[in-house]
């Protein structure tokens, strides 16, 4: 099999595979924004503190998801094997 | 195997791998909505603050599925890979 | 093996797997589904709503089946990938 | 191997597949359908409001496993691959 | 490999994955079915009301299940690959 | 390969793949079934009606598990493919 | 390879995946028996009922662990391909 | 390969593989010995019925086990398939 | 490859997975196990129908993993495919 | 490939495969230990009970740990089919 | 196949299997988020400390998806492999 | 393939996958010192006696690790089939 | 296949496949955060303690991440095997 | 291919797929920690007993995680099998 082909081949099937990573953030993060409706719903006069907890703690769940992000996009753009053959 | 259909094969399986991710925010997003529900049912005046919580919340875990999304698109349509064969 | 057919073939197995995304939505917006129907039973004055939060909450949840349709019809009827063989 | 037998084999089998993402879907109807039955029991006289919103929200959940036929239908019944061999 | 056989092979294949489907229709139902015992237990007077429901949810519940099964008797009997050899 | 051997040793594959089915509807009957006992327990006058339900809605759930007999069976016995090699 | 040898050892092995479908019941139907203790130990003199009502819940759940028995009974003894070579 | 040494492996496997079914009932009888120990530690005096139930119900879980066991067996010592190489 | 030596090489696969099976038996008496320390707890004068009734159940639950062992052991000692070559 | 070879490979992999069935007791039996603790801390004059019955219902959920024990012994060292090679 | 393709195939696959790892933090911090809204939503005064823990504990649980995004940079940018070819 | 090196290979395959079971009883230990500490939370005097138990329980749960352990360690060091080649 | 390539590359697929352990404490820890968040809530003069457990206990559960991100390390830097060749 | 070449790559695999175990423990441990968080939160003054119980259950409970650890440094550093070739 032609060399370069195999490698760029593996790396769209790794890129494909490392987003399978966003479904963690995902089902977490949902469950974080279900859980700041309920805490408004029992006391709406925090609602500024809770929605900022939320932004908070979604953005920092939202990492690896961006981390899958960052190596798929190297893998696509940046991939450093591809351009040895 | 021609190269060129190799590279692009792999690329059209990777982007429906990519695609399964969006399984997560779909069971995360699905959870806040169910928890807006209730929270409204046991706060109505609340409706707007938590409404617009689920909202904010969604839009936030939404994004690892449009990250699938945007890797399965440059897979198709600005794949890196198949131009050069 | 004939490059298009190996490149068409995998296109459509990818658009089968990627359709397998749409369980997450489904197994979510029924989740919302049964808050809403038992938020009401508590509450039914709020009905209205409850109703309405749950349809906005379920159309925010149903994007990323529909991501993945995107995927399935691109990969079906605008494939980057067949029409260079 | 015959080229168009490939593909035509892939299709059927990713029809098959794409199919799987139906018991999402039917988990979470279920579910809803459950905690509708469950609400009724608690507060029988909202009972055409909750079977109402049982209904909207079924409906609306329905729509994953519906994209799912979709696409098996196209795969089978106008796939755009098969026809090109 | 004999193409016709091939694509036969993959259909008979892919309706028995299609198939696999029907375990969560089978779980959701059973799950609606036990809430509705139970909801009754609570309020035997509000029985008529409690199985309406539950059959009405059920039916649609059951949708899912019949896509896989109209998939898999479509790939038996009106397979229309298989006549194409 | 033998043509009518690969056609008929995949459909008796896909013939034991479909029933793996069965794994729903038998953990949601069980469930169902479940509940009534538990629902008679704290209602025992009202045990008439719940097992009518009960009945009714097992009887429901096992549609799916009917359905992949149903593709067995076919697959045996009915095989639209076998005859034609 | 044999023709009749591979359809019989798929058949063997097809066999064997369909009994898979019985931890479903066995799930099932334990958790009914425990559930019909559990309500005894609440309700003693709903003993009888409670009883009649588990053999039934549990007798129905079994019918897809029977589907699959059917099945791989069929596949060994009545297997209408292995005749065929 | 030898035609009787394939169906004779495939069985040996298919065999293995039924038992996995015994894991169903394994759970699910623990489950059911668990909530009987629970309901005697709150109601002793009906330990009588509870253990009646008990014995009852995880004898009826206990038939899917049985099943793969014979399925197992019968593909190891009443196979006829090996028979007929 | 050698007839007998690909029997027993499968025998020795398929014994080694149907032990697999020991791991519902394990999850399913923990749980017996837990729930009787768990009554004892609340009910220590029960003690001795309550570790009867768990050392009954216990020993039911334990069949299927008993089965999973006899199919083990026939595969290797008993085995009645090997001494056929 | 050496018969004696793939005999005594399979029976390598499978005595690891066996080994797995050892994480059902590890989770049972965790459980257990768990429930005895939170026991003792809701009656620690019963100790001496909670304790035993703890220590016997783990010796036998332990039982399918040691039947995957005995058999991967089996396997490596009174293996029946090394030996006759 | 080319020695140098190989080990860079597979550097490609293993970068894009280690991101799977993201899932796991995903789900936990967002956990982590959704109680620490809960609990200001309950004790609204403590906002401060609850945000300054639920910093530290994400940031603690971020580890395993930074060590995964560690390993797979060093498989594209550092890979000890690819240059001894 | 040389005889003595697929021995091998497969016993460090084995020994391998013999400690994923290692997985089960860290769950259950995990579980098992969680209930523990929830358990001297609620009675500090009885901290002796959880703590024991505790320890005695995690130590016969840990037995199904120490059995992987051991067959992965006889199948490196003690490895009856690599000094037959 | 060249030796040395087989190795590095089986090198490089088993350093990713080390790391899907991170997903283990990745979970836990996030657990861990939110029970602290949940605890400061509830009794916010306990923060110190609280937080000083939370994290003693991350950085134990750590470890196993950190085992392997050592053996994934020691895979690709300090590979004993492919200086071999 | 190369034996020793098979050994070596085969005990890299199998060394990483060991590290899988990891996160059974990872779970577990965060588990114990979430719980003595809880703890200390509801019974401030009894946080030495709880802490002490935490650290000696975590490190039981990290033991197959090193166990794990130990098979991989063997299978690197100590691979009796090697060296054989």
């Amino acid at each position: 099999m032609d060399p370069k082909a195999f490698v760029a081949g593996m790396s769209a099937l790794g890129a494909g595979m490392a987003m399978i990573a966003g479904l963690g953030p995902g089902i977490g993060e949902g469950y974080a924004a279900g859980q700041a409706c309920s805490a408004i719903g029992r006391q709406p006069e925090a609602q500024g503190d809770i929605t900022r907890t939320m932004i908070l703690g979604i953005a920092m769940a939202e990492s690896t998801g961006i981390y899958a992000l960052v190596i798929a996009l190297i893998l696509l753009f940046a991939n450093p094997f591809v351009s040895q053959f």
